[in-house]
């Protein structure tokens, strides 16, 4: 596995992930049934009467995908702990069966003012679906090891 | 169930929830390990020599729990659809064993531009743990229904 430092996070680099999620309706119910149980998430023929017009994922599923990206596939990040995130936006519909892929780049980093081990990285990530539609979009916030610890 | 509208919603109104969720090391290694299968979420031996010195529960994780506490209990809010979130931070680690309680405040509502059924309302919403100790917070974008539609 190929593991990326801090000191290997370049700002303004662009990195497409080598996987796809294809999100199923059974995980959609399933996920949304324990977590977020609203119409539109778990009931196929009510959620036809909802503003998506349709069964959709629910915001936590999507949100679980990302972090699904950010630890599987090429090139990982040394990630010591997430501190948060901004600027989460829900721009489209995650409908059963989208096949999604995710896109990270690097806008920031800076080495920690109290740890000489580590650094914080700021990262937008994306996810668009099988027609290149931005269903989604967070900037991560993250603690990133240094290789020369 | 007792629905709120978006008229029924106060700027500045507090609301804490009437439940609580108990945060299970089972839940805690089974969530993380489909979703973000890092050592400190998944190994408990390993996470030990973590920044977070054991187990913690991962964020799509923290996220989702937020999505429960604002699916069940008393008081639901009428929402059509989450549009965003902001400023989310993981302030604490959470545990194993953490038993979680939630504070709605509700920051800010205006009408839809364009439908006149909907409002959009921005609501912060804070995690706490049986210390009292914030654990996460964030400031959920919601599309919420009037009750006069």
């Amino acid at each position: 596995m190929d593991i990326m430092y801090f000191e290997d996070i370049e700002v303004g680099q662009k990195r497409v992930k080598s996987l796809t999620y294809q999100v199923k309706k059974e995980e959609i119910i399933q996920f949304a049934r324990h977590w977020d149980p609203r119409t539109f998430h778990i009931d196929e023929a009510a959620a036809v009467s909802s503003v998506f017009g349709g069964l959709v994922a629910c915001s936590a599923h999507i949100f679980s995908i990302l972090s699904w990206f950010g630890t599987h596939g090429n090139r990982r990040t040394a990630s010591m702990a997430a501190l948060g995130f901004d600027e989460l936006h829900m721009h489209h519909p995650v409908r059963p069966d989208d096949t999604l892929s995710c896109c990270f780049t690097t806008l920031e980093k800076h080495e920690s003012r109290s740890k000489q081990d580590r650094g914080i990285v700021r990262t937008l990530a994306s996810l668009f679906n099988q027609q290149s539609i931005e269903v989604f979009s967070a900037i991560i916030i993250t603690m990133v090891a240094k290789r020369s610890r």
